[in-house]
């Protein structure tokens, strides 16, 4: 018996329908720790990095954490790790609910799913019984009636990942729904296509073991003694959500506003923030597993033209999306985006990106009223913004193009479409604007998986949520320069990358969860003895394993960039207006910091240093 | 009868050999002036800007200027405009010496090239003669043969503008070649490759008559003021010529070092100036029609391996393109390299730029020995680069690759080879680094043709040598810094648009020449009575209407900015060690001060104002 990991994964040939459970090196797990850490270091070394995304010999990776299922709070996250199909590089999402927790009561740490089904397909895992269950009746339905159906067939307790008809259709910003009408979404890098591209409907989990844990008592103690810093300092999250936040990020000049164009937005922000929806559309709380925060919301919309949406509320990230981004301040039709596009099973933040450029693309005339199929697409115009999100999962009219993601669509459009596509590496870029909070320049520029604001989430630093500090980073900084924070932003990432390799929620640090906290908890659920150093390495070494599988695709410095308008763009009014991020002298501490070469690739040395010897070419 | 231009140009068709004089109205040269502003403004209206380059419906434009000519000091320039093939956009080529003053004296403003020849062909223009001369025999021989060859067949005393195998090889960073083996060169965006295109050998020019002055007495008058400071400020170029400036640039930090990395080269400046030519190989020295500076350098190697290299010295940018920028002190093979470019037609700053990447790219394992075709491809080995200019001319093994110019060969190489690519639009750039200046980087960035340091050329303005204030840019800027950069690359932009239309030389504005002086000039010339405003209006409009060309063709801030290396690359050491361009504020201050929208367009209102509103689509 291991502990907090089983040491093993079901390794599935969806086309012959067969599967075989294979163990994990103890010593994988200490390296790469569970999660997107152990699917990395499986996709890097049993995989060719040139497939094409959406075939069969592309590989789906779901891996729970080292954490994952454990009485650790926040320990209800699970990754998905592919060659993303949007981006054509490292592609990764991570998702909370109880369906990690549930793989893991079952028995195992992670599925690699192999090939293409001929017909609709779903997985059912059941403890020892794995079970191929035809789906082509489910083709076509909602998550949530997916989620409902597919219970219906196995157990009305099992958890359900599935994807809907974006994921089917292949639209590039799908991504994988957990948890049916409450919905948590691994939600980037179009993760849904590749499920969508293997005909592979949903992966249902019943489990009924106990995760194990090493030493209960003293893990019991050590969490009871953070419990109380968690509790305080995210009462804010149970009141109000993640949305809770739309006020104050506007107040910063953190907030996209008209496709990333204008810096402040005060009256639309507190009508579309969770305080509203608090007073409004709210009917209860939700909690991810083991999770003492409880930061989602149930809504639903009871009277006007939006009646009848019910389900998860708009998070932080919708209300930008679909709300400040596009000028939209009707919280009745964010809740109705939110629930469209968790039915359609697409990513609202490349979606809400996606919709905001073509308003703009229509606005400046690239693309006309016959392409949009008759929509008229304007700013605030939110029954257009709704038509348009079933065109994109279905991709019909132009929705077929933006089906592609920004940078393709793009691509196809021309001309100064090129101006409005605001992304790195093919990614659209997560509602934190890093004219800001300019770490997050060099967090977006590097991030492995393109514009992701979680492989750093250093604005939580910058802003005061989070003291540095405890990550050994002393220097002060300003919001706006650009001194250290290349640093900040590298030093965070490493830490940042433990939380999806062991399955929690990036939101214990607003509890001061440090380096040393959380490597107490690790080795008191395996037994291990880490220290804060070689923890903090294990992240270190996460980040370099991840750009090594893009530098073997051809990424480079030329790739950290970010788009022209938000290098460029001041927009002159609220907290950022007139900053911009000096992104040369950014990297270029960030490339030092790293100890990479100044062509952004890391070092024969530095991978020595991390143990990653093998990957040195 | 007009005064300083003829009104007229010749328009041939190069396949049927026929031509046509046509005449220009008197309005269009007040409006464009001549050289690249009135070509430019042909080939926006005339011409198809979609066409091939390469293919016969690219015309080929040579312009004097509307001081061509004139007694004016330095009034020695013309131009070439055309599709660049380079780069796909906008091309423009300045050539100094005599053939610009022969063409007006022949009674023509300038010859529009059309079509394609079935056989080598050259034009001779005799005053009102115009005659086609078969030059099959002609076809292979380099620069210097060529011209003496063309002499024989028409006049002694006639100027030969030709290409030498680098254009007739349709090379991409091929240039047309002026004065034979006193070589002055329009040497970039590969017009010497459209030429070729045309299977045009050269342009022979002779005439007989006086470029017409309208009131000579003020213009005498005008000159003798104008002429000391001229002189007691370009008495350094007089003794050492542009090479004389290596030394200084080197200890600005403004001199690019193998490849653009190294921030110090000391010991190797002092060896590859033009204080060492003048004690070594120089024999003479040479000015261009009407100069008082007389920069030109004539050079022998009188011994050793390079013993015979004969004609025009190595200018500053050749100095840094084959000296420091690939690590070589040697001052002999600089001119048997710069001798190599001069006879086989290459533009030496694209040619210097292409062999430093090859050489990394050699160094770091990205084409081997094979692709060299066994070349030992080192930093410094002046032998391997002078086979290697040769197998560019001639398209042989690597030299195909880097033929294309740098962006094209990074693009056939692949991976890493983007990271040693140095261009901004295709162009490489010229040798003077927007570290050390950063005014530069806005010019750089913006520059109509790609990454060419003359269109602001405001190192002049940063460096003291121009004050800034004669152009209206009273502000206080630190050399590394980010204020005002952007304003201040946009004045020098409009400005030194101006001098190219005129055909005038820009070291003038080391003789403080304002633009109320020159616009007296012109007035003196033609007997316009412009002020200085309207004047410096039309240096707004050229640049705007060059930018609308590309604009058509796709062009916008997507495509303003500078390579990663001169972004991210802090080189440490040297003057400008730790300066890094903050791009994002600079270009933001440049656009505004342009009053071009944020993505990089000019406005309505901006086209307006300056007279082109056909331009609107």
């Amino acid at each position: 018996m291991t502990y907090g990991y089983w040491g093993r994964i079901i390794e599935v040939d969806i086309d012959t329908r067969t599967y075989k459970k294979i163990p994990i090196k103890d010593g994988d797990y200490r390296k790469y720790l569970g999660g997107s850490g152990l699917a990395g270091k499986l996709l890097y070394s049993d995989f060719d990095y040139k497939v094409d995304p959406l075939s069969g010999e592309n590989p789906l990776i779901f891996m729970a954490g080292i954490l994952t299922g454990t009485p650790v709070p926040t320990s209800a996250k699970s990754s998905v790790v592919t060659k993303s199909p949007l981006t054509g590089i490292w592609g990764e999402a991570t998702v909370g609910g109880f369906w990690g927790p549930q793989l893991k009561k079952a028995g195992y740490d992670g599925i690699i799913v192999k090939g293409k089904s001929e017909k609709p397909v779903a997985l059912y895992i059941n403890d020892e019984k794995i079970e191929f269950i035809d789906a082509e009746g489910l083709w076509g339905k909602d998550v949530y009636e997916t989620e409902e159906k597919l219970r219906q067939k196995t157990d009305k307790n099992a958890e359900v990942a599935c994807i809907g008809p974006a994921g089917e259709n292949l639209v590039k910003i799908a991504g994988i729904m957990i948890g049916g009408r409450d919905t948590r979404a691994a939600g980037r890098c179009g993760v849904g296509a590749v499920m969508g591209s293997k005909n592979l409907k949903g992966i249902v989990v019943k489990g009924t073991n106990k995760v194990p844990v090493y030493d209960k008592e003293r893990l019991t103690e050590l969490i009871k003694k953070f419990m109380p810093e968690l509790k305080k300092n995210t009462q804010g999250l149970y009141d109000f959500g993640t949305a809770g936040g739309v006020q104050a990020v506007e107040a910063n000049g953190d907030l996209p506003i008209k496709n990333w164009t204008l810096g402040s937005w005060e009256k639309g922000a507190a009508k579309t923030c969770g305080q509203k929806i608090a007073e409004t559309v709210q009917t209860g709380h939700y909690a991810c597993y083991a999770c003492p925060i409880r930061c989602g919301k149930d809504v639903e919309v009871r009277v006007g033209p939006y009646k009848g949406s019910v389900g998860h509320g708009p998070e932080y990230e919708t209300c930008a999306a679909f709300g400040s981004n596009i000028l939209n301040e009707d919280l009745d039709y964010l809740c109705a985006a939110n629930d469209l596009c968790n039915r359609y099973g697409l990513d609202t933040i490349s979606t809400g990106n996606a919709v905001a450029m073509a308003i703009e693309c229509y606005e400046k005339g690239l693309i006309t009223r016959e392409d949009t199929g008759g929509i008229e697409l304007t700013w605030g115009n939110g029954e257009a913004v709704l038509e348009l999100i079933q065109k994109i999962a279905y991709k019909k009219d132009i929705g077929k193009v933006f089906a592609e993601g920004v940078k393709k669509a793009a691509e196809e459009i021309g001309g100064l479409a090129h101006e409005y596509a605001v992304h790195t590496k093919g990614l659209s870029y997560a509602f934190h604007d890093p004219r800001a909070f300019t770490s997050m320049a060099a967090n977006y520029a590097t991030a492995n998986r393109g514009a992701c604001h979680l492989e750093a989430l250093s604005y939580f630093a910058e802003g005061g949520a989070f003291p540095p500090e405890l990550i050994g980073f002393n220097k002060q900084t300003d919001p706006h320069g650009y001194q250290h924070k290349g640093e900040l932003a590298a030093r965070m990432q490493n830490f940042m990358n433990l939380f999806n390799a062991l399955g929690l929620c990036k939101f214990l640090i607003r509890g001061k969860a440090s380096p040393e906290i959380i490597k107490n908890w690790v080795n008191a659920v395996t037994g291990w003895n880490l220290t804060s150093e070689e923890f903090l390495l294990i992240g270190e070494r996460l980040h370099n394993l991840k750009r090594m599988y893009n530098v073997r695709l051809g990424i480079s410095r030329k790739d950290d960039t970010l788009p022209p308008r938000l290098l460029t763009h001041d927009r002159k009014t609220g907290k950022a207006g007139g900053s911009l991020p000096h992104i040369g002298r950014i990297l270029s501490d960030y490339y030092e910091f790293r100890g990479w070469n100044p062509e952004g690739i890391p070092t024969k040395e530095k991978l020595e240093e991390l143990g990653l010897e093998e990957l040195i070419k």
